[in-house]
Parts: C-alpha cells; structure tokens; sequence
C-alpha cells in the first residue's frame, strides 16, 4: 500500500479555476491536492528576437515557487542570482509541452508567456504546471479571437502531464511529495489529448527500473491525462 | 472628485484572512481591493550571521511580485539576476516597521522571515504588505508561544500601514493604481496601534507640496490605519 | 545638549567649491563638517533608451562612498557585484530631487547624469549630495547655455536638503554620524528654495515619533535650507 | 533511409582511450565518429558540505564545450556569466546516471567530479560523455584501491548511454548532428551492463509519437548500448 | 642546475599539428612538453559593435583552463560567475601580440577570434597560446584567401612568444610549472619574426632583478623566439 | 618634440599630499600633473582565508576610476557588475609592486588593504598610483610602529614607477593623455629606492620595439624614478 493509502491508479482531486488573474489574457489557478500552483498567459505583440521575420510566433513559459510553498523556507532565486537548474528544466518542459499542441505558424509573430508560479508545493508541480497552463494558454488564444487578432484558436490538441513511480517495487500514479521522497523511480509524462506522447521522463533514483516497469506507468498516466484532458476541456467550454 | 470616486477619506474595502499557506507558521491574504498580498512568516532557529551571540532576533521582510500581477507582464527578477532598487526599497521598510514593533531581545536568538508576495498589484501594495505581515508575524509568534519556544508573544503594539497623495491639490487616503499615476505628491505613512509614527515617505511627483498638506495627509493616514489596525485586532482574536 | 555640542538648529560649516573637476560640464566639492562629496554633472547628448522620442530630457544620479571615506574600510562596490539597496535609494532620491526643479522638455534629448562621490562620510551624505548636486547641475546647464545648445538654463528653483533627527527627545538638525547612531529618530528633507516640499523621509529607529515632533523637525529643515539655498545662490552668482 | 546511410540499428565508430590526461585520476577521450569528449575524475578528499558527517561519498560532473566544439562558434560560458539550462540539464543527468551504478557509502566522505568537455561536436555529446565518463570513474576508483584508499572499487555495474531518434517515422540509433535536427522525435537512454534503466528521457519534437514508437526505439538503445559496455569492459580490463 | 636538467638556453620540445578542429577556419594544437594547448581561429563576417563603419577589422582571443589541465582540479570559471583577472590579462595580452602583426584594415570590417584552450599546463600556457594562436590565424586568412574574400594574406610578419626566468640569478629559458615556482623573476616575451619586441612582461617574484639580467634574458628570447618562428614557418609552408 | 612640449626626460610636477584622509591609518594625495589619485591604506587585523596561520601578512591593491575622472564619463564598474580586465590588471601589479619591498612576516597576520582612486586622469595613473600607495603604505605602517602593533617599519625599500613611450622613434618619459595614446609604444617601469627592477611592461601599440629602445626608456625610467623616490622619502621625512 502506497503513502498516501490511494490505490495504484488513484489521482489526488484535482481542481481548476479559470480567469482568476485581473489582467492576464488567460488564467488557471490548479490544484492535484496540496499542490496548487497559479498559471498566467500574457500576450506580447513581438516574437522573441531571434525569432524576428520567421512569420512565426512562440510560446515560451516560467515557473517558480513562492518562498514557503514549501515544507521549509527556500531561499527566493532573485536573491541567490539566477535561476537554479532545476527550475530551468522544468521551464523548458513546460515551453516544449505546449508549443507542441500550438499551430505557431498560425499564431503569427507574438510571442505568450505562461507563468507557473507555485502557492503550495506537494509533489507534482511541473505535471500541475503544464496541465494548467494549457487551460491558461487557450484562454488566451480564445481572447485573441474574441478581438479578431486570430481567425481560429491555433490550438491543434489538449496537452497534460502527470506523474507515475515505482514504489516497494509497484507503479503507481500521481506522487504526491512524500511518495516521492520514497519512490525508487520517478517518471513524468506529456500526453496530448489524442493520447500522443510529447514528452516522456523516467529517472531511477535507486535500483534502475525495468522496461515492463516503463510500460506499466506508461498505462497509468495515459489514463490519468485522460481525465486530465476530460476536466479541462469541461473548463474550458464552461461559461 | 477623485478618479476612483471615493470621498477623500475613503479606503478601499479590506479582508485579510489568515492561515491560508498551509506550511507556514504564520500567514495572511490581505486585499486591498484589486491589490492582493499574500503574507508569510516563516521561523528559522537562528539569528542572521551578524547577529550570532548578541541574545536577540531579528525579522526581516521579502517583497515580489508575480510577473502578471501587473496590467502587463512585469519582467521576473530572478531572471534580470537581482532585485531592483525598488524591490530593496520596499523590502527594507517592511523590516523596518515591523522591528518598530517587537520585542527582538525577548524573540531570542532567532530569525523571522516575512515573505510578501503580491499576487495581483492595483497599487499601495507596500502598504497592503505591511499591515498583513504584522498579521502573519502575529500568527508566526503565537505559534512559538502554543509550543513553548516563548513565554509571551513578544509583539509591542500593532503597525499598518496607508498611502496618501495629493489629486487636483486635494489630499486623498488609499490610492489605486490610476489615482497613484496622476497624484501630484504620493505618500506612505507607517503607524502603530497607539497613533504612533514610524515611517513617514512623502514624495512630490509633480509641483512641490505644502506643510499644511503634508498634515492634513497625515489626518487622513491616522484615521485609515485606525480602521486596519481594528481589523487585525478583530482578525487576530478570531477563535 | 547633543553629542556634537551644536545647538538644536546649529548646522555644522558648510562649504562649496565649484568647477574642482577639470573635465565635467559642472562640478562642486561640498562639505558638511567632516562629510565631503565630489559631485560632476556630465551631460550626454541622448536621453536614455526608454525616453527616447519623447521631446523630453532626464536628469539622472549616481552615488558611491570611496572604501575609506568610512571611519572602517567599506567594501568596494564593483567588487561586491552591485549597488546595495541603501545606495540604489540614495541615487533615485538624488535623481528625484533634481528633476523636481529642472523644466525637463526644455532640457530637449539629453540625459544630464549627477555623480555623487563621498570622499569622506560624516553623517549627512545624502543630503550633502543633493545640495551639492544641484550646483553642478547648475553650472553644468550654464555651460551648456554658453555654448548655446539651451536658450536658458532650464531651472525651474533651487533645491537643497537637510537632515534633522530626535535625540533625547529633543528636535536637532543636520546630525553627524554619532548623532545619527544615536538618534531616535531620523529624518531626511528635500525642499525647494520657494520653501516647497519635494520629499520627507522621516524614519523612527527606536520609539515612534509623534505628528509634534515631525512638524518641530520641518521648521529646523526649513530654517537649514535656507541657508543652504542661500550658500548656493552666493556661489553660482560668483565671477 | 537515414542521412546519414547508416543501417537504423548501426552506431556510429566508437572509441576509447584512456589515461589521456597526464595530471587526472582517471581520463578517458572518447570518440562518437566525430563527436570527441575529454573525460577526466578528479578525486577531493572531503565530500561537498551538504554531506559532511554522513559517512558517504559523492559523485558530481560538469559538462562543457569548446567554443569551436561547434559547425560556428559558441559563446563562453564563462564570458556570458553562468552555465546555460542546457549546460546544468545534462551536468545533472551525467552525474545521476554515474551515481546509479557506485555504491556511495563504499567511496567513504569523498567526492569525484568528472569533467566531460566536449573538443568536437556532431550530435550525442551526452551520450558519449555518460560512456567515457563511466571509464575514467572507474580509473579513478582504480588508482585509489591500488593506493588502498578503498579496499574495492565500489562500483556496482557499468553504465553508458545513447541516443535513439525517429526519422520519417522511422526509428533510428546513435543520430548525428544532421539527423538529430531533423528527427520528430529524440531520445535518450542510460542503462546499465545488466540491462537496467537508469534514464529515459524522449522528446516530440514535431508530432508526438506512440508507445510502440518508444518500445522500438528502446530496443535499440539496449542493443547499442550492449555494444557500448563491451568496449568498455574491453579497455578497461586492458593492461 | 635548473630544476628541468636543460641547459639555460635549452627550450623544451615543441610540436605544432595543423588543422586539428573539423569546424574551425584555422587551428593548431601546439605543446611545449607537457603544455599542450589547442588554438582555433574562428571569423566572423561583422567587426565588433565598436568598431562598425571603421573600415577594418579586429582579431580577439579568448583563453581558459580545463578544470584538469592542471596539478589539482581547478574550478571552473563559468561556474564562479566570471573569467578571473589573470585569465583576462592573458587573453588581453594573446590579442595584442596577433594585432601587432595583421593589417587590420586589409582585413576589412570581420572579426577573427582565436580561442586558446589548454588541456594540459606545465607553465608557460601563455607563450604557447601565441605561438600556436598564430598559426592558427595564418591558417583562418589563408581559408579566407582561397575563397577568395581576400586577396592576400594580411599578415605583416610572423609572432612567437617565450618565457625566461631568473633561477638562483642565473637567466634560463622557457620555464616549466616548477620553475616558474621557485624563479626568482618571471618574465615573458612576445617577439616578431623580424626580432622586433611586441611585448616584454618582467616581474620580480622574490627580489629585484637588474637591468643586466633584463638584457640577458631578452637575448635567451630571442634565440628562442627564432626557433618557434623556424617552426610556424615550416609547417605554414607544409602542402 | 613630443605633444606636451617637455623635453624628452621632463616628467609632469609631481606633488604628494599626505593625511589627507581623515580615518585612514596611512593616506596620500599624489599628482603627476593633471592625473590625481587619492591612495589610502586601511590595516586590518587577520589576514586573507588562504593565508591563515602561516605566519605572514599580505598587502593588497583595489584600484577605481571616479566617472568623471575621464574626458567623457565612464561608466561606474559597481553598474556594469565587476571590475574590468584593465582595472584587475592594475590592482595586481599595484599589489605585487608593494609585497616586493614589504617584509611580510614581519607584518604578522594582517593584511593591509592600499585602495588607489582616480580623482582625475590624465595619463600614468598607475604609475601614480603605485607612487603615492608607497606613502600611504608606509604611514600606514609608521602608525602600527606608534601605537606598538610592529616593532619596527617592516619596509625592505622604497617602490615607485613612471611610464615611459616612443613617439615618433623617440623614447620620452612620464607620458600623459594625448602622448598615451599617439605612442608606438608604452612601457611602464616600477623600480625599487636601490634601483632594482620590480617590473618592467613594455607593449608594441604600432610597430615593433628594439632592445636599444627599450634600454634608452629603461634609463629615462631610472633617473624618473630617483626623483620620485627623493620626493617619497622628503615626505615621510617631514615633521
């Protein structure tokens, strides 16, 4: 029996709010248990420099986490100078993530910031991060529209992330921060709505796992994005 | 009239609600209409390293906001590399006005760490930090007294705090953004519980301002921090 | 009595030197007593990027402290990395009080920058920089209006600064470093020479201050500058 | 067909030759065709301060290239302030997947940094430096039991990587610069001498691609990799 | 008896190997003993931002360490945030020495950075990276000619460079790493193939030395200097 | 005839200035015509971290221009993030120049830290510099002596410098700005009170440097520096 005393295949509830920033295009504020991390699309009307004359357009993201989203204080990374490793891989997977599902072509040479800024941390926050940025995202594409700076939503399919590990030896979905203290393998895997992989992470931290082991949280968190995916496209044709 | 349509000595509508960080010793959202801070203390078992073997604490106080806190997208400071003058502006006077109000040799040999995010800016976000940090500083202290780490909550008085400005030549209390843009003096004023003053920041923005306006501002900022200085009391005795 | 033997309303001596750099557009060496500050105005025939097409021109300082100006060596800032928060404070409040009194469109695209150098620290040096700044401001747009790249020297008053402080109770002006260390509180003014108010700073360091005492410390700013403002108009009438 | 001709199971030439580095423990260069990695361990005798006391050893890499590793020259590193996200992304996962197989308490309270600078680069350059730094840790370990400051050389496997790719829907093994820019999808493998998984890490590029995609593509990182531990069990045994 | 066995005129053996980098215009691996350090002449087709609309051209050099190039692992340098002073001075003085003997403006507005990297040091990395940097460049104007983006080869003459030093008073030449630890004076000299002096760097380590040893150890230099310069020559000239 | 019409062994009016800063244990105003520099030396009581418990002081050099010191402002390294190459470059061989005549055993473990700042320049501030650092060194050092910190100066000699150049072909000493920068060459000697050589830097700017040029700039050097070393110890000499 896992930690947190769910079945193999149990999600922690998962929640998300929309339009909950005053000024961004787009806004979700989700939450996979005590994991809530707030996400905000902001439209910027020039792509990226090197990007300029491609008659294309970017979506690039940034996460962080406030100080005492976490058990103990973490020091704030516009004290120490810079951004740590680790946050710069999470904000690249979330970029990659999305622009994936993102016709950029489409969108025309603007560029959207998603910012994941994490109030609370349990485990999990990069998966909540691309899954609420998505919701994020296409709100934003849909106030483009509304305003008639696109035709469409150049949005070709839903993305979402969720988390497996192998604990005592069995795959299990969706870790919340002590099981992942205690997993022997820890995964993170980006599925589009059509059930596509666009990103797959799986990292041994003790005894290196097995390719059945592979497979078998590869099961598990298909199904997890597909409620995933089933909740934010309830969110997103809400109103 | 004032752009915001309230009479001259009219705040905003204020809610603070406590303990809303679940790992933090102490915290406070606090809205000042639109501006939202989100307010943390946080305990560490030791006293700054310039402090070590002098028998007393100290507090001290991070400022940020979220990128999209703003109208547009603010440029996030752990990727400029540091804080800007204004963020170490603000920071300092937070520190500064709440030590004006605790007992630092009876903290002992400790730090407190106030974190205040900003998680939607419609002005006086510095004041707004103020007067929810002493909530969560409050909280933070009363937690270390329910487990014996001390006798008694070490606190002095209250402190809150409110911005002022002049608008066509007239003083006016709790400036939103669009009233801050167009005031021609802007000021903040730091005050305890007994009326006491502890901060006094007045800044001509356009023509120079008057010593009469400078107290009728002072008037309007006393009557306003009696009214916070009233919510916290009746926030802190809650329960 | 205070520590420096000085009545309540007793400046320390105050001399101006002007054109002590053989380079810069304007310069003067002021001194408060035993602080001593190099200020040159160097002008640059652009504005800063963000002002640039606006018509308009900015007055910008900077401020730094030689590493023994102190009574112990102070570490360099280059070698530290960056500007402390104390000095990015004292540099946006020198800028400040200059622009108040300059009629920025009339200064046309031009960034006119004010260095304030401490050689020598004895309490006061913000606002010996902002004193001393101003002549070098002046005569820097005096020269500029000889070579007829102005009309007229775009100066709308004078602008001057003092500090006053609580000691033992009792009201004083101008403090000197021992008075600051022991003052209870302590407080900055910046007042034009028509007697207008462009910033006060004023900062309770041990118990708050009352409204009696803030309007008893604005009578003794008031009476310093304008003497200062006196001092300044004496020296720049000269030759 | 692939760019580069090769069979869609053919690894490029691979080589390995040891003891490059005159001054190191152990050294390794290594040779994916013309992907060249310098790997050097370099033994400290205490372990990093996070560790201290804890009866373990560490071991940690850092990754770098030439400026002209690259088809243009590269920014320094150095000149450009920090390591990149990419630079800390790989840095991390080499100095995961050596930890993986090396019984850290065995090493006793001391830590091994292996550099893997990359002299030329042609796509794989962290694939190679996991294979050549895994020999010039085990150098290192060697050089220390031959001078009994460990009875054992505490390495529990082998363990090396390589990269798989899907080209035209196709997948393929060990991909070149050319074909690594053209894939849909990239990824990488670490796996040990038994088998094991240390590291999965695939990335859609264009479309996403399927569970069968992934099952293919890591067959044939476990046969390339079989290779791979061979030759290191070759020339580590030689002499 | 110099602690290297050589006679005092005596020059460890030097080797050049040419076109040693696939991607770079020029390069050079060259080694004095046991100092190897490989040189790449790199061009970019613009001349840096101060130098545009000039109508010439500019040669750079960059210089660095690999983390085990030497005795123990030293630190490196983009991980503590910025080249040290002595690596800036270095490169400083690599770039001097090749702009003493290029026709800047024969090479038009391009520039050529040459980056030095050595993988080994035994003293004497500065020397070596001129000498090698120069052929190196040679081979990058050549490339240049025979694409025919410029006419001829703008080099004035060749440059070497070469190390004395004074050890227990007598002057010796080329200094290996422990040599240059016990010398009494240190000196480099960067001389062209005609004898001329580009550079001479003498520093007293213990006590002074006399300007009669100044002169005897120019004179090792120079003999030393035509040597490297015989070699350059040769394998320039080589197919 | 060289620019500034002084015969060619004609330095600039030297004048040094001692105690002239008011809480520095040694200071000293030195000029050399139009370039100044203001040089004090602050003792302090330990000695740096990688120098403890091996029974020696150290001296170190910080060196900084003032923004205006220049023709044009420069702007302020304490903005730009850290100091440049040139000013490392000069603050070591102020450094070495000043630990060559120290007995730094005799000094015990303290470091004494000589800061040399650029009031105004005009050519030759680090010969300057090192010149005036020598007084304020040995002030410094003299007040040790008095308050019975050292039994005795421990100075094994005076240290000065002057520049020297080659306009057109001719070797003139003790160049200022506009004769600087129209050299062909540009040498700087330090040279003890004995006459013995600390360093010699001599850089080709145009064309090559003969070995009788530099002979005749050394002697130039030589007779410039007894003058400077007569007005030192007229100085120390004095009251």
């Amino acid at each position: 029996m896992r930690p947190s005393k769910r079945a193999a295949d149990e999600m922690r509830p998962v929640t998300m709010e929309r339009a909950v920033a005053r000024y961004a295009e787009g806004s979700c504020l989700i939450k996979f248990g005590d994991t809530h991390v707030l996400c905000t699309a902001s439209l910027e009307d020039k792509p990226p420099p090197w990007l300029r004359g491609q008659g294309r357009g970017w979506i690039t993201a940034e996460y962080a986490m406030l100080p005492r989203a976490t058990l103990t204080r973490t020091r704030r990374e516009s004290t120490s100078g810079k951004p740590s490793g680790r946050t710069q891989e999470i904000q690249r997977l979330i970029g990659r993530s999305l622009r994936a599902v993102v016709d950029l072509p489409a969108l025309g040479e603007r560029q959207i910031t998603v910012d994941c800024d994490v109030l609370q941390a349990d485990g999990g926050t990069r998966t909540a991060s691309i899954t609420g940025a998505w919701v994020a995202l296409h709100d934003c594409l849909a106030w483009m529209r509304q305003r008639s700076i696109l035709k469409d939503v150049p949005l070709k399919d839903q993305v979402a992330a969720v988390s497996c590990g192998i604990i005592k030896g069995e795959a299990v979905l969706d870790l919340d921060y002590v099981e992942d203290s205690s997993a022997e393998t820890d995964a993170n895997f980006v599925i589009t709505g059509a059930g596509g992989l666009v990103e797959v992470q799986a990292t041994a931290e003790g005894a290196p796992f097995t390719s059945g082991q592979l497979t078998t949280m590869l099961g598990l968190a298909g199904s997890g994005v597909e409620r995933l995916v089933a909740l934010q496209k309830q969110i997103v044709q809400a109103r």
